[in-house]
C-alpha cells in the first residue's frame, strides 16, 4: 500500500547530491524540493493561487499537526472532509507529527512512555499527545506524507539523554508505523477515496550532534521500515558546522532508495550545502517568518527593507528575480508598506522569499541534472555573500 | 486640457440612476462606480493582481493625500516617478485633497483663512495643509482625478457654523482650481508626459444637512467649474435617512454633464439607493475595514465569521457568489484563518467583500442599462434583507 502511496526515483546524482521525482497521490514533485511551511492551513500572507503560480509553483507544502489538533480541532478537519477539502489546496500536503510544537511551544510537559502531557500553548488547555493520537490526527488530516511521532531533545543534549530519548523515538516509531497501518487498512476497508487512505509515513532520525546516536538512531528507524526517512532535531541551536557535520554523516548514509528530508532547515545557503551532503526535501519557515520582520532574501544576500537607503530605490528588490513582485514592485514601495504597517508589506516579502527559495530549488535542480552543481553552488554562494547594491 | 484629461458620456438612464463611461488617460470606468480605498497606496490586504483579475476588476481606486504626504512624503513618490511608479498600480487613481482627514484624523488644528495648521497623527510633527500644498502634492502624486481642497464640518454643524465652513470651502475651491491650472500648464510647459500634466480635478459641495446650503455650495462649485462634482460630509454621524435625503435633494441638481461622486459612502444599500438617486461614483472602506473585522458582506446580508455556526460549514461565504475566495474556500476555513489570527482571514474577507461591491455595481449598470434598475433595486434589497442562512 505505502508503494502505491509513494514513488520515488533518482534521475540524477552529482556527487552527493540527487535530483529526484517524488510521486504522490496529488501530483510529482521534483526534488530537491523546498516546501513551504502552512502552520494552520495557511503559508502565511500567500494565497494558494499565487502558490500555484508560475513563478512560485509549490508542488508540496507542510501543515502542522500540532496546531491544526489544537485549532480548529481535528474533529473539525474531519467533519470538512480532510485538510485539502477543508483548507482548499488541492496539492501534495506533508503534516508532521506534533513532536516538535509539543517540545518547543506547550507548558508543562510530562513525558512518559505512552506520550505527552502538555497545556496548549493557545488556551492552557490540558492535552495528551500520542504516537496512536498523532496517527489517528493526521488520518484525519489526510495529508499525503505523516511523520511518525517523535521526542525532540535540546540541541546540545549530552549523550546520554540524547540516547534515552532516542530509544524512546525508536518504540514510538514502531508504534507509530503500527497505528498508521491500522487506519491506513481501516480507510481502505471503509472503501474511503480520499483522508486517510494510501497516505505515506516518514520516519525520523534523531540524536541530536552525536554522530554514534544518529547511526544508531538511522538504524533502528530503517528497521521499523518507512517510506522516507527524515533527519530531525537540527537546527535548534546547534552551531551551524556542527549541523553540517550531521547531515554529511547520516544523509549518505540513509537509504538511497527512499527521499531524505532534513526538517525545519534552514536558509537559502543550508539548502544548498545540505543538498551537496544528499538531502532532498526541506521545509522552513524563514522565508515567511523573515518576510513579516521586513528581510528579503536575495541573490546578493539579505536586504533589509527597514534601510533607510531604499526609501526612493525604484529598483525591485533583487534585479535578478523574475517573481510578480519583483516584476511589479519597487524597493522604495515595499519598504513604505512595511514602515506604515501594510499588511501587503508583510505579503509581498513573503512572495518574493518563497519565489527565492523555490527558484534556488529549481536551480540546484537543473544543476544537477546538466552535473554543473559545483558551480552552481560556488556560484550561488559567492552571490548570495557579495551583498546588496 | 481638463476636456483632454476626462471624458464623460451617460449611456443610459432609469429614473434618477445614469449609466456612463468615464474617460481616464488611464482606461475607461464603467458608472456607476465603486472606487476601493487604497489610503496609503495599497488597497489593504488586496494585491494589485487580484483588482485587475476578473472577479474584481476595479478600473479605478483611490489613494489618501493626506496619509502619502505624510508617509513617504510628496518628495520621495515624486522621485519614484509619481504614485502610479511608485505603487505599481496602472490603472486610475483618485486622490482626495486631505481636507477629511485633516478634519477627522489630526490633533490641534488651526484653522485660518490661509489654510490649517495641524499635527501628523503618526508623530506629532507640525504640518501645513492649504489648497495650493493640497494641489502640488496631488500634482506630485500624479493621479487621474484631483480633488479640491476642502473644509469638513462636522455632520451636525448648525446653520451658521456650515455657512461660513461652506463659504470657506468655496473661496478655497477657487484657490485649488486656479493652482491646479497653474501646475497643469507648468507640466505642459515641461513637455512631462505623466505626473502632473492632463490631471482631472472635481469640486466638493458640502452644507452638512443645510439643503439650503447644499444648494448654494452646489452653486459656487460649479461656478468655479470644475470636471466633475462631489458631495463631501455625509456619512459622518448624521441619520441614515438625512443622508439619503440630501442626496435626492443635491445629486439631481448637479451639471448632468458631469460625473457626481458621493464621497466615503458606503455600505451595499447606500450605493444602490444613491444610484437611484442620481450618484454615479461612490468610495468607501468599509469593503476592507470590515472584512479586517470579520464580516462579509453577502447577497443575503452580513456574515459574521466569529458565529461559531459556521465552524464546520463546508458552503461559501456567499453561496451565489463567483469570486476567487467564494470559488476555492468554505465558510469554516476562512473562519478558521480569522479565529487563528492568520493575516490570510482578513485577505480573503476583504477580498470577497471588495468582489460583492464590484459585482452589485456591475449589476447595477447592467440593469440601468437595460431598464431594470426599479426590479433590481428591489430584488437587491430585499435578498441583503433575508439574512444568511
Amino acid at each position: 500500500m505505502t508503494d502505491e502511496a509513494l514513488g520515488w526515483e533518482v534521475v540524477a546524482r552529482d556527487g552527493e547530491a540527487r535530483a529526484g521525482l517524488l510521486r504522490t497521490r496529488r501530483g510529482v514533485i521534483e526534488t530537491p524540493v523546498f516546501m513551504p511551511v502552512g502552520t494552520l492551513g495557511s503559508v502565511k500572507g500567500v494565497r494558494f493561487e499565487e502558490l500555484e503560480a508560475e513563478d512560485l509553483d509549490a508542488r508540496i507544502i507542510l501543515g502542522n499537526t500540532y496546531h491544526l489538533w489544537l485549532r480548529p480541532g481535528a474533529d473539525v478537519v474531519r467533519a470538512c472532509g480532510g485538510l485539502h477539502r477543508f483548507t482548499g489546496w488541492r496539492r501534495a500536503l506533508l503534516t508532521d507529527s506534533g513532536g516538535f510544537q509539543v517540545f518547543s511551544l506547550s507548558h508543562m510537559r510530562k513525558l512518559s512512555e505512552e506520550g505527552v502531557e502538555f497545556r496548549s500553548h493557545t488556551d492552557g488547555r490540558l492535552c495528551f499527545l500520542s504516537p496512536e493520537v498523532s496517527m489517528e490526527t493526521q488520518a484525519a488530516l489526510g495529508s499525503d506524507i505523516v511523520m511518525a511521532f517523535d521526542e525532540c531533545p535540546p540541541g546540545k543534549a549530552a549523550h546520554e539523554a540524547a540516547r534515552a530519548s532516542l530509544e524512546l523515538t525508536a518504540r514510538w516509531a514502531r508504534r507509530s508505523r503500527s497505528r498508521f497501518d491500522e487506519l491506513q487498512r481501516e480507510g481502505a476497508d471503509a472503501g474511503r477515496e480520499e483522508s486517510n487512505t494510501r497516505q505515506s509515513i516518514f520516519g525520523i532520525v534523531q540524536g541530536a550532534t552525536h554522530l554514534d546516536l544518529r547511526r544508531e538512531s538511522l538504524e533502528r528507524t530503517v528497521e521499523v521500515g518507512f517510506d522516507g526517512y527524515a533527519i530531525g532535531g537540527l537546527s535548534v541551536g546547534e552551531e551551524k558546522s556542527v549541523m553540517y557535520d550531521v547531515v554529511e554523516h547520516v544523509a549518505p548514509l540513509m537509504p538511497a532508495g527512499r527521499p531524505r528530508y532534513l526538517m525545519g532547515v534552514g536558509t537559502p545557503e543550508d539548502l544548498v550545502e545540505s543538498v551537496a551532503r544528499g538531502v532532498d526535501m526541506f521545509d522552513c519557515v524563514i522565508p515567511t517568518r523573515n518576510g513579516r520582520n521586513g528581510q528579503a532574501f536575495t541573490s546578493r544576500g539579505r536586504l533589509n527593507v527597514k534601510n533607510a537607503r531604499w526609501t526612493a530605490d525604484t529598483r525591485p528588490l533583487d534585479e535578478t528575480c523574475a517573481c510578480a513582485v519583483c516584476r511589479r514592485h519597487s524597493r522604495a514601495y515595499v519598504r513604505h508598506l512595511y514602515m506604515t504597517g501594510e499588511m501587503l508589506g508583510a505579503v509581498l516579502l513573503s512572495h518574493h522569499n518563497l519565489a527565492f527559495f523555490l527558484d534556488t530549488m529549481r536551480c540546484v535542480r537543473q544543476s544537477i541534472r546538466s552535473g554543473e552543481f559545483t558551480r552552481f553552488r560556488r556560484e550561488f554562494l559567492e552571490g548570495i555573500n557579495s551583498g546588496v547594491g
